[in-house]
């Protein structure tokens, strides 16, 4: 490759308040401006709003789908891959990605978020889920409280 | 299939100490008496007290394995199948259970957890993670005290 | 594990005519008689055949299924797995046998020779694909006329 | 997706003689004449030849990794997706195509040929395969002598 690029995994729920719209609009704007690429399910909600924030800020967007065809893909999706694997699809996505942005999310976005740290990558929540064990808190989720931060961070953990 | 069969996964880390490894082998030793099939991730740790308990019980045992091959397999798997997906196993575990029993665990449990509730399968939890979602503690996963019990619940909640 | 267990992967299609039908019930009849494991995909035609062979043979059968759930199996199946997967499963086909016998056959199987031969497993074939390569016969499918036959070359392979 | 794109699969060999090279190359350079985006394997020879001559001709090239990492990705891939599935990821090859072009190969192209042609995609052979069942040459590929009429044929055959 003749240049780096930076694979960000955007997770989070097919579907999502105004809240966590706008905060996933704001991860994809902040990383289309730094020409990264986002990686994710493709969907509605949170995905979307990623790819939408990163497409008007010049982002690339890849949608890994859970079914076999195209057409579940959001309009924002530059590259859109049909894995028919269902839920499966998971962990491509925290395969695919350098580090992870977790905005919100339910149990798919749960599953991905230990994908991801038992693949040794770095996870940033916004507003994610919080993991107790032992009665203590698990600190590996590197909690922010905007969207640019997130994805500050995010770019700091790059490693090439 | 000329019997019903109950497919009950146990999920949990690789490497444990002798607690959750008692815990473990009792759920996987009253697994067994009621002639259910483990489905487990065919490693060490939480998964070989699993399948040690259901072995010396009558139960049978099934091993999903991340490596290409059967010898990472615990010595108490009946069936050991080489997926070479690494962490992507994961979800096959989900999939192939109909019920799941976390005991501890890491990141990679937490990823099983995920999944099967994704997957809306029952997750029955042994001093596992907990889960909290917007200041609140998210309830999906049942939480017991012992090892019978889980097995007791997740029988309850076979559903042919 | 305790003892050596030999994994026979028995593919072909779902759907076949009596003469297959009966070569593949013959050879999961073999399959059966030395105890050994056939892992299939589960479904219908020469999956199902095969299971029924075996199962009268005092065999065990595995079925790797294309669906998210077990009422895909045949009656034969011992132990059903629901990948979810579709035509994706079929490397797992490859992947879980320690050595394949093709009976007959579709793309699916076709796909199943490819990946086998790919991960350097011996390849038995009963009436099934030729295949061609610049103009010659590639050999790597060792072509029998007896299911009798095929098991006893595929139990020669068996490297354990 | 504001417009649509042609996702063409290129399979064939890691390894190959300056002939097939030749042939893959040209293949890539028609694609990419004609905007589309070469979905491959990712890694060198036929993969290699193909990515590079889509870019040559400012086509948009994919690779899908059979490793865990980037770094096997050849020179000419603009995003490369490491599946850590080894040759589990050929299925995504041809999940993720809308039609397939096979140049050479060995058994991995031969598997992505059958997937392919199981998901009931068209695929298109340039001194590929030949497969014979019952005596009889299988018709599905359709053979071609020329890389400039396997891309025609290959966007002939997109159903958008």
């Amino acid at each position: 490759m003749t240049e780096k690029k930076a694979y960000i995994g955007v997770i989070g729920a097919g579907i999502c308040d105004l809240e966590l719209f706008k905060i996933a609009e704001d991860v994809g704007r902040n990383i289309g401006k730094r020409k990264g690429i986002i990686v994710c399910g493709g969907l509605g909600g949170v995905m979307e709003a990623a790819c939408k924030g990163a497409k008007e800020a010049g982002g690339t967007t890849i949608g890994i789908l859970p079914t076999t065809g195209r057409k579940t893909a959001n309009a924002f999706v530059d590259y859109a891959f049909p894995t028919g694997l269902g839920e499966g699809r998971n962990f491509l996505i925290a395969r695919f990605s350098d580090v992870v942005i977790a905005v919100g999310g339910e149990y798919g976005t749960l599953s991905e978020i230990g994908l991801s740290l038992k693949m040794g990558k770095k996870v940033i929540g916004l507003k994610t889920w919080e993991l107790i064990k032992d009665g203590k808190k698990d600190l590996s989720i590197i909690e922010v409280s905007s969207a640019e931060k997130a994805v500050e961070i995010a770019f700091n953990y790059l490693t090439f």
